[in-house]
């Protein structure tokens, strides 16, 4: 059936991938989007679709908002300050691009009678957990980044709609996730540094921060099964993949792929910054007994990611 | 040692008696208020107190909030929107003053090198707990009302702000609080409705519904105690009494007291309203093992309440 649906973030990384995914099903798309990291060559392809509309507009303009949300059936709630790192350098931004937008689109949706809402959330939300992996219903968590603690409100605010206002609510905790259109992370910074200076890296925290990363393709796939299969209320799914490399394995990766070969220098610290988690691994067994599976490996996925930055070099030069 | 206390919310229920208790301990006590449902009544004795200030103004007014801050020791965030039973009226205002508000006292406490906050948080934000007595390590759980998700958030915002700014954080999750100066919940509401027509009485749900009640005094003596003998960057703690009591439970002794005998109307629902938890009972041996014992039963902390709210009938003509 031709449904209509709105994505928050639509230009960003995982939001343009997911228009792309919808328009090729002939679904009619909606993108919301303030273009702070999002990019219009992302929607290159989708602009050209009559099944697309775009919105250029901030979610803090509740005005346009409301407008923008009516008739559509479901929402896509994936714009973020996505700036993990730098939370402790401006405190208001999380809760004001996380918390308080969320509450905004939630309004937009009562207001207009949308019903049906899925959330990119984030595996930062367990904290430092005891578990690995850890599952959905792990002990009740400890905040360690104001990332983390943004995220957790909209989670909470996106339920309490659900019981409030007859809402039905997907909750996705990513890992990160990385593929075509990736712009930010781990993976991004260091080839921006070693095309920048090839002869040396410098690496936040010891390098052995364990990581765990999703090809966004297979992120997609698990959102899109997710809201076909599942009619609870609150239906919460971690998506990851089965394993975890360290931060040097990445750094060996890029490094062959670059054919460089850096001297590398330590900050040194088990957590490569205040608030991040050393060790990330998310149980996926719920989404995979749903008939989830991942299609491409870590190691594959960094491989992927960076064919698309060396082909896409220009992507080092935006500001995000 | 003298220390000044800043206390926000200090002219309602608990922070009113904190505020005397603070007080007779020879310490200097701040006091910041809106008087949205607190009382300048109740802060009579604090008044004539050397040691007392008053700051009449409202913690969205982050430049009166942020001079205020300056100079104390450390801050007891005991303010919020307490009106749990009608947030689907107004769903911005849990959002603002509750999650928003935290965020700014936070920032004041920041920006003012103020590092050590408690803060009153509730049993709500278990949401409908699997494990009763609920542990604080309790599995991840769903919210179900506003108020217990603006809560969470609030609680997530100190614990980021521990990890990320050094700051020391105090969380208390509260079953229902009774006691002197107590003017909302189901014990005022009863007593209310029967002084108005002794005759009938409209409950919301079956009456079954399992609740929790604390005495005010020994909810300060648990809080104290915590802040006294606990060091750790994030502490949290349920507080609250061994048993429950059913809605019904309340309503013998409130009719027994007031010597009436209404006939009862039950809307029939399992919860009160939406959002309503149907048993909230917590694990208190986390407070336990540091020494605390509460000294009053729930029976009898609802007759105190009782003989309180008799003496003080002006209360029931207050809008809160």
């Amino acid at each position: 059936m031709l449904k209509t649906h709105f994505i928050t973030g639509g230009a960003g990384f995982i939001g343009s991938n997911l228009v792309d995914r919808l328009l090729s099903d002939e679904q009619r798309v909606v993108v919301y989007d303030n273009f702070s990291t999002g990019l219009e060559c992302f929607l290159q392809q989708a602009l050209a679709n009559p099944n697309f509309k775009l919105y250029k507009a901030d979610l803090l303009d509740v005005e346009t908002l409301n407008q923008a949300v009516n008739g559509v059936d479901m929402v896509w709630h994936l714009a973020a300050n996505a700036d993990v790192r730098f939370g402790l350098e401006h405190p208001r931004k999380d809760l004001e691009q996380n918390t308080i937008v969320t509450h905004n689109v939630l309004e937009a949706m009562r207001v207009n009678n949308v019903k049906k809402i899925a959330f990119s959330s984030t595996g930062s939300i367990y904290g430092e957990p005891s578990i690995h992996p850890t599952p959905e219903n792990a002990p009740f968590p400890i905040q360690t980044s104001l990332y983390g603690a943004s995220k957790l409100a909209c989670e909470a605010l996106i339920q309490a709609y659900c019981e409030g206002f007859g809402f039905q609510g997907y909750i996705f905790r990513f890992v990160s996730v990385l593929g075509e259109r990736y712009t930010h992370g781990h993976v991004f910074d260091f080839c921006r540094k070693l095309i920048d200076n090839p002869n040396e890296l410098h690496v936040l925290g010891n390098g052995r921060q364990r990581k765990s990363y999703m090809y966004v393709q297979d992120c997609l796939d698990a959102m899109l099964l997710a809201v076909k299969q599942c009619n609870g209320k609150v239906n919460v799914f971690n998506l990851g993949v089965d394993d975890y490399i360290e931060v040097n394995d990445s750094i060996t990766v890029i490094t062959k792929r670059l054919e460089v070969s850096p001297k590398l220098k330590y900050s040194g610290e088990e957590r490569g910054w205040i608030g991040d988690s050393p060790f990330i691994w998310l149980d996926t067994s719920l989404i995979r007994s749903i008939g989830w599976l991942p299609k491409v490996r870590i190691l594959d996925g960094v491989a992927k990611t960076l064919e698309w930055l060396l082909s896409n070099k220009w992507v080092f030069a935006e500001r995000f």
